[in-house]
């Protein structure tokens, strides 16, 4: 490790400038507070009791308030002033640059506004579950409509002058650009249609060696196989379940969550191992710089890289499945070869619903909110007509129509939420993870590696070029250091081409 | 409920003077950070991995720092000066007068005191417990010597003119006086071992129907029985394992910890049971006084009296034994009639470790404590001196001697926690249940109610007379309000004196 890639905030040339000790020590405790809330999130989806709710909603409100008490602290705008001209390390720059942008954000939104956007998510949430019951998009209507003027209002907030919806998208990605992230997506929806049609024209038809159901006690014996096998580390973790799959924590407690599926075992082994790669992104962060941004991850487009290299790349590889086959075997009793499990990971079919999508269709699932999202930001599309054009879009792009707008435009929480913006992180984080598999495959043999059950060399090359720098680089830099060139979705459509033209013999 | 009982923090009459609802507010605040540092806490103990320690050791001193400050703010001490003269209701007062204590107590000592004793007592923990490890207590001697100083320093600050062990009790026990705890546990102390004389020159054995070893999942399904039948709401609270039962939550959330010990399932039964008790209090408390004091559980005493209550006069009667036998056949296969599983509960035998002393010796170790540590923090016992007056004591109490200092003053961990003046609370909290008790059997036949197991008058009952009040009155008038007269050991040696006489046929 050089010098200037040591991870440590404060370690640069010499002692640092005068108010960087303090603002640091104020850093931390920010982060601290951050970590204590996403501690209460994690319990509150795993272990506690549905009683605890009233009280859970108030002590995480306390949370978050202080945490935008010390984001906004006049100490803190303070030292940021001093130490705009300051001599800093590059590290110590990186730290200053990723707090400065989170002051500047937290500071230009009113107070009031902040209360009002939080007050109508929460109010939000059992309008779009009921409406999602009753698949009634028109009791849900107004709830948006109010969504997407708060979060415009927001938006102009922070900077009046620019396109609201590349404000927003930045709340999630926000040094990467959205006309990066726009061409990326374009692409996939340019070119993936192509490939699904040829697909569906083949007449391959994959194997399904799963039939019946299985029980819970033995799919959770089977993903802790899979966990133990790429290297999970127990001692800094733990493997639960929820009603959402996710991974919560730091370098030294990252948790994962899954859930299983009776008649399909698959769904949670994947779950599993999108998680894993979560997982180890925190916990390859460096120790020694925990509580600073270069001890944090990069934001939502690089955590899901790490997930989707591992559930793609790894767990949808022909490799892992020469090493995993025996476990399927062992704990459900499924004898089938490599081969066959391959392939039952890999099939491609249109289906309405997101989170059951395939590699290759989800992008599309993607492509479509992103696009409805963003035209309902910029105001070029209004709330009434979103059911319509979500059905026309999904007709396009998937060749089918959602029965009703429960499996259509009502069937993700996000923008309930207040979440415009978010979408498009899970297709960049796909294509970077391609990228990112492209480069290490320059570097060591993969597939060999997977079917030795060899991780270590992965889990080194993914610590050395991603995880260890933290927040050091911005995420244009940060995938040009670990890959050598900027943000492409070429790899990424370069693997699906070859991985589904030799599957459905194209 | 009256308008003077009713629980609400800002019901009185009419409208609460000017600062009053922003002074409550930062109270709930202050109270809110609290409750996260508790789940905090939970969780360390419960779920989190051992490699999460350094983290979380961090998001608990900040969570904790912030609540420091909270509770110290000018803002609160301007607030409690406009409030001295405001005209408050009855509850409003009550309110006032707890965080005024708080916060007198926390702005009177100095900070970098508060960080040297957090720092020393993190350090004595490790040199405690190898101290114990291996039963040498002058590893300790220094360390322990460091406490007593740092707690004295502690107690001058707050009230450099008074007793300084009566200053610290006040920490666990703000209220009761330590002159009142004082004359009870010398009564105990007076008292107790003639009976304890008595019982080991009794020819009477009590049965001993537990033999070999038990599954944890058979205790465990035992100890879910006892839960449901005393009325555990599973809906605000959950059940797992942990070395050191325990108790943690709030009203909407109140959780408990046991263990399971193999070859004694009364243990893990017994200490389920008390936990239970804890976690009545904190359930029974008003919801909608929640984040204020009026909704918060009263001191040390008063929480152990309810842990005791259902512990001893319910766990331990004949009653619950002729209702509860049958679930033991069930999940142990152990054929015990009630009266010898009531025996088996109710065995005295004088042994050198607290947590695993019965009913009767358990007060002889507390006054043992309670004498070494009162002469300790007054200067009238050198550290050096501890191991040998521990043990003149406890042969004076119980006729034994430990065979090392493991087995004797290194067992606790409260000493190397600098908790000086903790350890009478535990008496006190059965003198008061016992107190509780024959009040409660004034109104309502307990022992039928047990029987039946018709406990939903039970915790009605004590809901009324404590859960309910919260913080609103102090403790002696608690103790007035729910019993019709002051704290005093009269119940409880009358009810050891009636129950061991008659098993022991004294």
């Amino acid at each position: 490790m050089t010098a200037d890639d040591a991870a440590t905030a404060t370690a640069g040339d010499g002692d640092p400038p005068e108010p960087y000790g303090e603002f640091l020590d104020h850093v931390k405790r920010l982060t601290y507070v951050g970590d204590a809330r996403q501690l209460l999130n994690w319990d509150q989806q795993v272990m506690m009791p549905e009683g605890g709710t009233p009280a859970r909603a108030k002590q995480q409100s306390a949370l978050s308030t202080l945490g935008h008490e010390l984001l906004t602290d006049d100490d803190l705008a303070a030292w940021l002033d001093d130490l705009a001209d300051a001599d800093l390390s590059p590290q110590q720059q990186a730290v200053v640059r990723e707090i400065r942008r989170k002051h500047e954000r937290a500071v230009s939104v009113p107070d009031d506004l902040v209360s009002r956007i939080s007050e109508a998510t929460s109010n939000a949430l059992p309008v779009w579950e009921q409406a999602r019951e009753d698949a009634d998009f028109d009791a849900f209507e107004d709830t948006l409509d109010e969504l997407v003027a708060l979060k415009r209002e927001y938006a102009a907030a922070i900077d009046p002058d620019r396109d609201p919806y590349a404000v927003l998208f930045e709340e999630y990605e926000p040094y990467l650009g959205l006309d990066v992230a726009e061409r990326i997506l374009d692409e996939l929806a340019a070119q993936l249609p192509d490939l699904i049609d040829d697909i569906a024209a083949s007449e391959v038809t994959l194997a399904a060696p799963f039939e019946g159901t299985y029980e819970e006690s033995d799919q959770r014996a089977l993903v802790e196989d899979a966990l133990d096998v790429l290297g999970y580390d127990w001692t800094r973790g733990r493997l639960d379940t929820s009603t959402h799959p996710f991974t919560s924590g730091t370098q030294f407690d990252a948790r994962i969550t899954t859930r299983f599926t009776p008649d399909d075992p698959l769904d949670g082994l994947g779950s599993t191992i999108h998680e894993f790669g979560h997982a180890t992104y925190e916990l390859g962060l460096p120790r020694e710089a925990y509580g600073t941004p270069l001890g944090g991850s990069r934001d939502l487009a690089v955590h899901e890289s790490q997930s989707r290299f591992w559930e793609n790349h790894v767990g949808r590889s022909p490799a892992f499945w020469e090493l995993f086959a025996p476990h399927v075997a062992d704990h459900l009793g499924v004898q089938a070869d490599p081969g066959a499990l391959y392939e039952a990971t890999n099939r491609v079919s249109p289906g309405p619903i997101r989170v059951e999508a395939d590699e290759l269709t989800y992008h599309l699932h993607i492509a479509l909110r992103f696009e409805i999202e963003r035209d309902l930001v910029r105001g070029d599309l209004d709330v009434a007509e979103v059911p319509a054009v979500w059905n026309e879009k999904m007709d396009e792009y998937l060749g089918l129509r959602p029965e009703d707008d429960a499996a259509g435009c009502l069937q993700d929480i996000h923008w309930s939420n207040g979440a415009f913006g978010y979408f498009p992180t899970y297709s960049l984080g796909s294509v970077l993870a391609a990228q990112l598999a492209a480069a290490m495959q320059e570097d060591l043999p993969l597939s060999e590696h997977v079917r030795d059950g060899e991780f270590d060399p992965v889990h080194d090359w993914l610590t050395e070029r991603v995880h260890r720098h933290g927040c050091r680089y911005t995420t244009p830099d940060l995938v040009r250091e670990a890959t050598g060139e900027a943000l492409t979705a070429d790899h990424f459509l370069a693997y699906v081409t070859d991985k589904y033209g030799a599957l459905y013999d194209l």
